[in-house]
C-alpha cells in the first residue's frame, strides 16, 4: 500500500454496504425501466448480474479489488465483466454522491432495527433479574452514600427505563434516515424523467428528499445515530461502574460468572470484572466518533465535498463497539449473582431508616424542618454509640423527642420501602406493577 | 469570594430558574392541599408568598444573597420572611433532587419552544430571499469546484430543509422532557398520598416519571438539546462558511449589510464579514458543552450525584450561544445583497454545461459512459483554447462527434436547469413549489 | 442587550487582560520613541496616561463602557479622554491583530505560573498527609478489586507523580507561550524601523516571531493550556473518585472533613462528599473546552479570522475551573482523617498476600508459573472455607504443596509490602526515600 | 467471533508491539541473569527462543493464534514450544501491567521520531516550494478579505513556523514517554533484587518511573502525543482549506497536479481536489481519538483498570491517520503549480494598498488616525468609479489631501512588502533570510 492508499482505498471497510449498493442499484434500474428511460432487456440482464454479484459476495467468491478502491466500483466493474457494457447503463440518472447517501441512509435503518433489537434483549434481561429479586432490599445511594433502602428490581428497572429512552432516540433517527435521496443526482437533480416515489416504495422509505443540494450533503441521520450511541453508551457505563463497585470485596453485592472475570497473571486470588470495566472504557470511543463527525462537518460549505467520506469508518467502529457492548452487557446480567444477604446486612447499617424518623414525628403532628433537626440529633447521637437510628431504645428516642411511642419500633427496611407507594416509588406492590408494565411492552415489540 | 465559592455558590446563574421554582412549587402546594396533606389555609399562604416573591424577582426588587447558594433556597429563604414557618410545609414530600428535576425539564422545555421560534424566523428570512432570487442562476458546487449551474432559490432552500430537521430534533428533546418527575424524592419516592398526575397536569406535562432513581438522575433531555444545538450550529456554521467565501473578493456574490461587517483598525479598505465568522467560531464551544456533559455522566453509579451540578451552567452558556447565533444569521440573511450579475458571470465559467452536454449525446443514443468519455475531451480541448465547452462551434463539437447537431447551441445554463425539473431539483418549475411548500410549512407553525 | 452584543461586545470578560495591555502599550510606546519614530514626549505623555488608567482600573474607579467593546478600545478612549489626540500615535506600527496576540501570551504566561504555584500546593498536601502515614497498610487495588498490600503514603505519592508531570507540561506551554509577536503588524510586518528585541526584552519575553502571517494566528499555545488543564483535571477526577469511594461506608477509609462535606435536606443521616464530586464533574467542563478550541481552528484560512474571539472566554472559564478545582482539593486533602483500622482490617481479607505464597513457593525452587496454579487452588480453598489464604495452618497448606514450612507463617502484610524494595516499590524504606525527594523537589521549588 | 471476542481478542492490532515486545522481554531476562535470580543458560535459551519468534513474525511465518488474545500470550505460548517449560521463568518479577507499560512507551518513542521525520518532509518540501517563489506577490487575507500583499514565501513559510511547534511537541511527548516502567511488578512493586537502571540502559530509556501504583496506570504520554497529534491535522486542516480555496475557479491560484485530484462520474470537466478534502476531513478522527482517551481515563481509581485496554486501537489509528495525512500532504506541496500571474492580478486588486497611502500621509507629517480616516474616504471614491486607490491621479488624490505630490505614484505591491522590513516581515529580503534559516534547521536535524 502506498500512503495515499489510506486515503482512496475505502474497499476495505464500505464492503459492508454491498447488499445496501446492490438493493437501490435493482430498484433504480427497474424504475429506469418503468419510464422507458432503458429498455426492459436491460434492465433484466442488469438485475440478473446483480444477483449474481450478491451470492458471489455472499458465498465468498467475490473477487474484490483493492485496485477499484470503493463498493460501488468494484459491484460495477464485475457487473461490466459479467454483463458486458449494458453494465454502463445502470449509472443513468444516477451520481456517486445520491447513491452513496441512498446505502449509508439504508445502512443506517438495518443498523437501527440491529440495535433495538439488542437493547430489547438487554432489557429483557433485566427484566428476569428484577423479576427474582422484587423483595430484596438493598441500599439506595445518592452521592455513593446510602441513603434509603429500596428493592432490587427497582434499581434494576431503573436501567431498563434508560435503555426506553434509548430506544425511542434510535426510532428518532430511523426517521431522520427514512428519507430517500435517488434522483438528487450530483446536486442540481437529474435531467430525466424519473420517478422517485417509485423507488422509495421499492426500497421501503417512508419519505423522498426535498432538496437536491441538501439531499447529498446531509449527515445529520448520521450524527443522530453516533448521538444516540453515546448516550446509550453513557447508561452502559453507569451500569458497568455499578457491576464493578458491587464486585469489590468491600460491596460484595454481586458476582459475575466465571466467563465475565478473568484472572491476573500474577496474584492468583484475583477475579477482576474485566468485561464491565471494557464496556464503560468503550465509552470513551463512541463519545470520541461523536466529535469526530461534528467536527468533520464543520465548516464544509454545500454540497458534497469529499472530506465526507471520513463518515463511514467511524460510523462501523461505532456500531461494532456499541453491538458488542450491548450484547456482552445482556449476558453479563443475565449471569449475575445477586448476594440478597450482603445488600440487606448493608441496608441494615448507615441509618438509612432516618427519613423515617422524621417522617413519623411528622405524623406526630411535628413540621418536617423540626423532625429532620431533631432526627439529625439523633444520628449523632447513635453514631457516638455505634449504633444505628432504628436499634435504639424507646428511651433513648424520647430524649430528643416525647413524640417517640411504643409503635416506632414498627419501623424498619420493609416498612419503610413499603411506604414509597407513589407510582414510580420502591414500594414492592409499586414494583410489580412496573414490572408487568415493563414486560407487557417487551411483548408488544417482540412476542418476548 | 473563597476559592470553593466556585463549587458552592451556583445562585449566580441559577436565577434563571425561579419562574420554574416558583410555578413547580405552587403546583406541588396545591396537590399536598387537595390530597390534605397540608391544610387548604397552610396552601394559600404559600401560594400568595411564592407570587409575591415572583413579582419581586421581576421588578428587580428581590434580595439576592449569595450565601444561600442557589435558586431554592432564596426563594424558600425568602418565603420564611415573609410568611413564618409555614413556609417549611412547602418541602413536605418533595426533595432537592425531584425538585431540581422539574425545574430543569421545565426551563428545557421552554427552551426549546423559544428557539424553535427563532429558527422559525431564520427560515422566514431564507424563503423571502429565495423568493426574491428565484430566477437567478450561479454555480452549484460540489468539493468547491464549479460543478452545474443551480438557481439561488434552490441553494438558499437547501438551508430552509436543514433547519427543518433541526426543528424535529429539537421536538424530540420536547418529549424527552416532558416527564414531571415531582414525587420521586430523593430517590426511593415519597411516603405521602400524593397525585402525580394532578401535578403533571397542572405544569402542562404529557407524562409522569416511572422510576424514581432513575427520574433523580436522568438528564438525558439535556444531552438531546446539547446534539440538537450542536447539529443546528453545524448547519449555520456552513452557511457561514458560504458567506465568508462569497463576500470574498474573489467570489464577490454577495454584500453584507454595513451592520454586518466591521472595518479595520490599520487597513481603511477592509470590510470584514465579522459576524459570520463568529457564528462559525461558536461551533466550537457549543460542540464543547456537548463533550462536556457526557463526560460528566460517564460512569456515575445510582443514583443522585453531585457532578450533576454541572449540567446548567453549561446549558445556559448553550442557550445563549446557539440562541444569539440564530438570531445574528436571521438578520444577516435578511440584510444580504446578493450580487446575481456577478452569479451568473461566475455560472458561465468553468465548463459547467458539460453534463448537459453528455446528456444531450444520450439522447442522441449513445451510452451514458461513453457520452462522459467524449466530453472529457471536449472539455480538455475546451480548456487549452481558453473557451467554454458551451461555447465552441459545431464545427469544433463535430471534431469529437458526428451526433453533434444545430440543436446543440440551445444548450444554455437556462436549458440546463430547466431540465432538472425533478422533485428536489434545482428546475425554476420545482423549486418555485418548494418555496410554496415552504410558506405552508411556515404559515401552519406560526401564523406566518 | 441587542442579540449580537453577545457577538461584539467583549469588555464583559476581556477586562481581565487590562494588565498586559497597558504593559504592551507601555513597552510598544517606549520601544517607538527610542527608535525615534515618535517624540519622547509624546512617549511620555501616553506613559502617565496608561499609569493612571491602570491606577484607575485598581481602584475599582475605571469607567468601563459597553458600547467601546473591547478591553483595547476602552483603554485607548480613555485615553484619548485623559492625554487629547497624542493618544492616537500609540496605535503606531501596531494592530489589533498583533496586540491581541500578545495580551493573550502574556496573560496565558501569567496563568501558568499561577497554576503551577497551586498544583506546588497540593504537592505540599499529599507529602504532609503522606508524612504522617508512611506505616499504614491498605488494599492496593487493580480493577477495583484487592490485590497486594500497599503503604498509604506510597498510595498518595502516586498523585504526586501525577502532578509532577502536569507541572512539566505547564511549562512547556509557558515556553509556547514565551514568544512575541508584536510588530507582526495587521499580518505582513510594519513599515517602520521598530526594534522588536527591545520589546522582547522589556515584557521578558524569550523570543519573537519569525513569519509575520503565522505570528497573528498562532494559538497552539492557548490549546496547550488547555490539554494540560484536561490532563491535570483528569488527574484530580481519578483521585476524586477514590475520596468517594473512599468515604463511602463500604470503603470507610476515610472521613471529609464537615466543610467538604454537605448534608440532605430529606434524609438527616447523610453526609455527602460534594465537593469530591463536583471536582470530578468539572472535569467534562474543561474536557470540552479543549474541543471547542480545537473545533474552531479547524479549517480557518490564513491568518486572522474573527472566530479567533472566541479563544478568551473558553480560557478564561477553563482557567477559573481549573484553579478553583486545584484549590479545592488542596484543602480536602489537607483536611481528610484517614481511618488506619478500617484500611488494615480491609487488607487482611481478600487473599492479597496470594501472590507472596506463590513467591514463597518459587524461593523453595518452584517455577513461577507452577507456583501461580497452586495458590490458585489454595485460593478457592480458602474461599469455600470462608478463610483468608495467609490464615491457614501449615497442614492445610501441605495438602497443596510439599514445599511449604514452619517459616511460611512469617508471609504478613508486613513482610509483603517490605519485599518490595525496588525503586518505585511500596517497601517502607523505598517510601521514605521517596518522601524525602519530593520534600527536596517541593523545596528548590518554593522554599516549602 | 463470538460477541465478546471483540472484547478480548487485541492480537488482531497489538500485533504491532511485537518488537518492543520481545526487546522489552530479552532486557528484562539478561537483566534476571546478571542478577542471578534465573540462571544465564536459562538466559540463554529464552533470548534464542525471542529471537526465533521476531524472525518468524518479520518472514510471516510466526503461527498467530486469535484464542491466545494477545501479543504477549502469542509470543509466550510460542516461546513454550519452542523451548519449552523454561519459558515460564520469563514471566519472574514482572506482570502483564509493567509489561504492557513498557511496551506501549517504546512504541510511543518509536512513532514520535518516526512523525518527526515525516514533518521533516513536509517542512522540506514546504521549503522547496518557497525558495522557488520568493518573489512572486499574492494577496495576504484576514477574514479571508484581500488586506496587505504578501510574498508567497512568506505565506507558505506561516506553515513551515507551525510544523516547528508540532515537532517540539512531539519531541516533549518523547520525553514524557522516556520513562521505564518495568520493576513495578502488578503495582506494588516486586519482591525480587532486580536492577531497573540496567533495563533502562539497555532499551535507551532516560528515566525510570518513581512510583509503581502510578507507574501501571499512567497513560499522559499517550494524551500527549494525541494532543500533539489533533494540533499537527488542525495546521494541516488550514492547510488543506487553502488549497481548496486555491484550486476553485474563483481563485485559480494552484493547480493541484493529477494524482491529487479526481474527476467526477458524471461530470466530465471535474478536477477536485480530494485529497486536501480527505486531509481536511480526518482532523475530526485525530480530535475524535484524544477525546476518546482523555473519556476513558476520567474517573478511574488506582491502579490498572481493563478500561486502560482502550488506549491502543485509537492510539493506533491516531498515528495511521496522521502518518497518511503527513506524507500525502508532502506529496501534494511537492506537486502544486502555482499560478503567479492570477496571484498578482489578485493583488492588483481590492485596495490592498490603502495602508500604504496612509502610512505615506503619516510620512507627510499626518497622525495615523487622521490618515486613516483620510484614506478610507479615497477608498469609498475609487470604489464607487470602479478603480484601485492605487490607480487614482494626483489630482485625484489631491481632491483628499493636500499632502499627496508626485511620489505617491511610487506606491506599489513592490514597494509595499519591501517597505515591510522587519524581522518576521514580508519584505523579500527578511523572507531570504527566514528561508536561509529554515534551510539551516532542516540541514541541522538530517542533513536535508
Amino acid at each position: 500500500m502506498k500512503p495515499s492508499d489510506i486515503y482512496t482505498v475505502s474497499i476495505t471497510y464500505d464492503w459492508r454496504l454491498y447488499r445496501q449498493d446492490i438493493a437501490g442499484s435493482m430498484a433504480h434500474v427497474k424504475m429506469l425501466g418503468k419510464q422507458s428511460i432503458i429498455s426492459k432487456d436491460d434492465v433484466d440482464a442488469i438485475c440478473v448480474g446483480l444477483s449474481k454479484i450478491e451470492n458471489e459476495i455472499e458465498n465468498g467468491t467475490f473477487p474484490w479489488r483493492n485496485d477499484l478502491e470503493d463498493i460501488h466500483m468494484n459491484i460495477e466493474g464485475r457487473l461490466h465483466t459479467l454483463i458486458g457494457p449494458v453494465a454502463g447503463k445502470l449509472h443513468t440518472a444516477r451520481s456517486r454522491n445520491d447513491q452513496i447517501a441512498l446505502d449509508i441512509r439504508m445502512y443506517t435503518k438495518d443498523m437501527v432495527l440491529k440495535v433495538i433489537e439488542k437493547i430489547t434483549l438487554t432489557q429483557k434481561a433485566l427484566v428476569t433479574q428484577a423479576q427474582s429479586h422484587s423483595d430484596v432490599i438493598l441500599p439506595g445511594y445518592t452521592h455513593l452514600q446510602r441513603a434509603q433502602p429500596v428493592v432490587l428490581a427497582h434499581h434494576l428497572l431503573a436501567y431498563f427505563e434508560m435503555f426506553q429512552r434509548d430506544i425511542s432516540r434510535f426510532e428518532e433517527c430511523y426517521n431522520s434516515a427514512d428519507v430517500m435521496p435517488l434522483g438528487s443526482g450530483a446536486l442540481a437533480g437529474v435531467p430525466y424523467d424519473i420517478d422517485r416515489d417509485h423507488v422509495a416504495n421499492e426500497l421501503g422509505f417512508n419519505q423522498i428528499s426535498s432538496n437536491s443540494m441538501d439531499a447529498v450533503s446531509d449527515r445529520d441521520f448520521l450524527i443522530q445515530y453516533h448521538a444516540a450511541a453515546a448516550i446509550c453508551m453513557m447508561h452502559i457505563s453507569r451500569l458497568s461502574e455499578e457491576l464493578v463497585l458491587w464486585s469489590s470485596q468491600e460491596f460484595g453485592f454481586v458476582a459475575m460468572a466465571p466467563e465475565f472475570r478473568t484472572g491476573s497473571s500474577i496474584m492468583p486470588q484475583k477475579q477482576n470484572p474485566d468485561f464491565a470495566e471494557i464496556a464503560r472504557g468503550k465509552t470513551g470511543r463512541v463519545y470520541g466518533y461523536l466529535m469526530s463527525i461534528l467536527t468533520t462537518l464543520k465548516g464544509l460549505p454545500l454540497t458534497y465535498n469529499r472530506d465526507l467520506q471520513e463518515d463511514k469508518e467511524v460510523f462501523f467502529d461505532t456500531v461494532d463497539s456499541l453491538f458488542a457492548t450491548i450484547d456482552v452487557t445482556t449476558l453479563m446480567i443475565d449471569s449475575l449473582k445477586f448476594n440478597s444477604t450482603k445488600m440487606t446486612e448493608a441496608a441494615n447499617f448507615g441509618n438509612m431508616l432516618a427519613t423515617d424518623l422524621a417522617d413519623y414525628l411528622v405524623s406526630k403532628g411535628l413540621p418536617f424542618r423540626e423532625a429532620h433537626h431533631i432526627i439529625g440529633k439523633i444520628s449523632n447521637y447513635a453514631n457516638d454509640k455505634k449504633k444505628e437510628v432504628h436499634n435504639l431504645t424507646l428511651k433513648e428516642y424520647r430524649q430528643f423527642s416525647d413524640l417517640f411511642e411504643q409503635d416506632v419500633s414498627e419501623i424498619s427496611l420493609e416498612s419503610s420501602v413499603r411506604a414509597r407507594n407513589v407510582i414510580g416509588g420502591t414500594s414492592p406492590k409499586r414494583v410489580k406493577k412496573a414490572l408487568l408494565t415493563a414486560k407487557t411492552i417487551l411483548e408488544s415489540r417482540y412476542g418476548y
